[in-house]
């Protein structure tokens, strides 16, 4: 089918689904949960022919460790749709209500934003992770995965179609797109597709900001910073820096540059270093850094690279101000950090700092939707706009305005006969 | 200068200005209305050449009209600066509060988006208008008018950038592009403006959103439909219908088609044809129509036209579902009403119709931020993301996590030596 009539599809499907009652939609994703459970083996079949292929194509080992899909996968996938039914659904809540004048109401009421669009490379529990999140929300969606892990994103997306036809869902719902050449078909989609989440890379995610006029949630860097301050406490300085840089290297949350403020600079590096090399941390400091501690030299490249791995990027500065104005020039607006007792510099920093999250004393890698209690997360986005920083199931809807009246017109208002009361009413919609 | 090094400095002017006082701003808005009151002959008489040479070089009649920027136009935006002044500060809001564990407390706070471009035909007044609102949201403005008002927009930014001086707010918060090439630069510099704002004719703000990556906030058509249900009020409709299409024809939510049940058609529609030929409208109909009242002939292109002029196309349809797919395919997502006194058709229409405002029983004129009673309005956004329909100040915002720890790490709560807690706090961010 090609990919307009499907999106077309979509949309009518997505119109029935955005007035879809919550049991319905939980009854839809209770079923996802048995039949994946009970597809068990048939899935892992398929996701082990899936690997054997890519092995025998010499697809790197990162990527074939990604697109496993064993038991622990499918535990936690059947772990977060249990907790997804029992969310509250993020559909058909009053944001605002206001009387306009006696008998005309209106009302601000969430509602799901249409077609979403989810790209994702290797990990195949992504489909099922993102398509239950759009599902609870009241969207449809157009998956689209890689080709290595296509018979397990197959199989999966029978599972889920099954189960939810099995609720009363409309099949064009879900619909799963297998040829890359339909991808580049996805992203001219603009005129259906409301909404783009890309799982991936950096690389994989960048690409798809650049190639398509369809608004894309998500974040491509995660440069993260940590400054530690004049002011700062020095074993919690420590502490933090080693968490935020090693506790988890490849994630879009680690430390990738640290600041440090040269009045403490002496002080404190040598500490770090001996912490970070004995953690297999190599270090690439400025000029300031290395007449403090023997290290090989961070170039400009090195302020704007997203590591993902043990190497740490370390700059001496003169002021926080400087520091403010390097994380604002080379920071990806993800997740910063300062390490002060000041609360002066931390409440400057916290203001002055562009980006979706800003911490004092605690480690960068609290940036997660799970983490901030957010309960399921859709990602990280960077965007300034609609949903910044982690993204929970509250990122997937939009909302309408609702106006009830009795015969109102405006000539009414215009010419003085009437005037509006703009009482807030407190109230949930109702017809 | 080069417009992407009045970006650079404008990004340094927006961190400043996002971390500003409300006193601050008030302040300087405060400013801008005396200096604008101070220097009202020198603007008049700005305007005045602006309207002589654009008469001289022929411009069409409206664009004169909108040019023209008198006493009546001067009032209006000291009124509205003077209620910007009392309305609440959209920065600083604590949006959610959770403490994650003991010491580490979690908060969603509003803040400025960054850099807005604004960019208009003819209407000077919009220039003060938009840059009162961005300034009151702590955002920095690159401003590109028409050339046609180029002395109007010169002397209207002088005067802003003189106001905004002397309340200590940084030069390059405002900048006024003044050459066509620039729009294009403006529109390529995705990395430093967040969000552009068109004003102008539809064909206008489409060419903007078709030829930028930057997030768009506007829209373009505003194809507005009114259903006059089987089960609709007569009287009530009709007056409805009236309103909607007569009231003010050339502005977005005015209506454009018509859409009647069949089985109230033949009721409804002599009567209509008589109020609304009274008041000069054409109707174009579809061949059910034309069975019933003498009209021209509606083609598929009338459906998907925003006339803007006392011209109504009307279709007769079988059932609601029949409407809501007709909204749902040639509709512009701006602003749709139901005329019936059957709830559960209303709860329908307003679930099913994929729009921005979905009214019941009243003029689609309704739609508009002052009678919604937001206050200033930005204006009206048929996107779906971030704002949709009417936007007020809030729409000029976005909101960071600020994270505040005493030395909180992650790899605590990996190992299990720590638990979060996610207790709601309901408190304002204080450090």
């Amino acid at each position: 089918m090609p990919v307009e009539l499907m999106a077309q599809n979509a949309k009518k499907a997505a119109i029935e689904l955005g007035g879809m009652d919550t049991d319905r939609k939980n009854k839809a994703l209770a079923l996802i949960a048995q039949k994946l459970n009970q597809k068990r083996e048939d899935i892992f079949s398929a996701n082990k022919q899936d690997i054997e292929r890519s092995k025998n194509e010499n697809l790197p080992d990162p990527l074939i460790k990604r697109l496993k899909f064993d038991e622990k996968k499918l535990a936690d996938l059947l772990d977060g749709i249990k907790s997804l039914i029992k969310m509250e659904d993020p559909v058909g809540k009053t944001l605002l209500s206001t009387e306009l004048d006696t008998g005309l109401e209106l009302y601000r009421v969430s509602c799901p934003i249409g077609i979403i669009g989810i790209i994702f490379e290797s990990r195949p529990d992504a489909l099922v992770q993102i398509s239950a999140l759009c599902l609870k929300s009241g969207n449809a969606v157009l998956l689209k995965g890689g080709k290595e892990a296509a018979l397990t994103n197959r199989i999966l997306y029978e599972t889920i179609l099954s189960a939810t036809r099995e609720a009363g869902v409309p099949d064009a719902w879900i619909n799963l797109l297998e040829s890359r050449d339909e991808v580049s078909e996805l992203l001219k989609l603009d005129s259906y597709v409301d909404l783009i989440i890309p799982r991936g890379s950096n690389e994989f995610v960048r690409y798809i900001m650049e190639n398509s006029r369809i608004p894309v949630m998500g974040h491509a860097d995660g440069i993260c910073h940590c400054y530690i301050d004049k002011d700062a406490d020095v074993e919690k300085a420590v502490s933090i820096v080693v968490d935020s840089k090693t506790q988890y290297v490849s994630v879009c949350n680690a430390l990738e540059t640290l600041l440090v403020h040269e009045s403490i600079a002496g002080t404190i590096l040598p500490l770090l270093k001996k912490e970070l090399e004995e953690r297999n941390v190599e270090i690439r400091g400025c000029e300031k850094t290395r007449a403090i501690i023997p290290c090989s030299i961070a170039t400009e490249e090195d302020w704007r690279t997203e590591y993902l791995d043990y190497i740490l990027s370390v700059r001496v500065v003169e002021s926080i101000d400087k520091a403010i104005e390097h994380i604002n020039t080379y920071g990806s607006g993800h997740t910063d950090a300062i390490v002060s007792e000041n609360r002066a510099n931390i409440e400057k920093f916290m203001n002055y700092v562009d980006s979706g999250n800003v911490f004092a004393n605690c480690s960068t890698r609290f940036a997660d939707g799970f983490r901030y209690g957010l309960g399921a997360e859709v990602g990280i986005s960077t965007n300034k706009l609609h949903a910044r920083g982690p993204v929970g199931l509250e990122g997937l809807v939009t909302y309408k305005y609702k106006l009830v009246g009795n015969g109102h017109i405006v000539a009414d208002y215009a010419e003085k006969r009437r005037r509006f009361t703009h009482r807030p009413l407190n109230k949930e919609f109702k017809v």
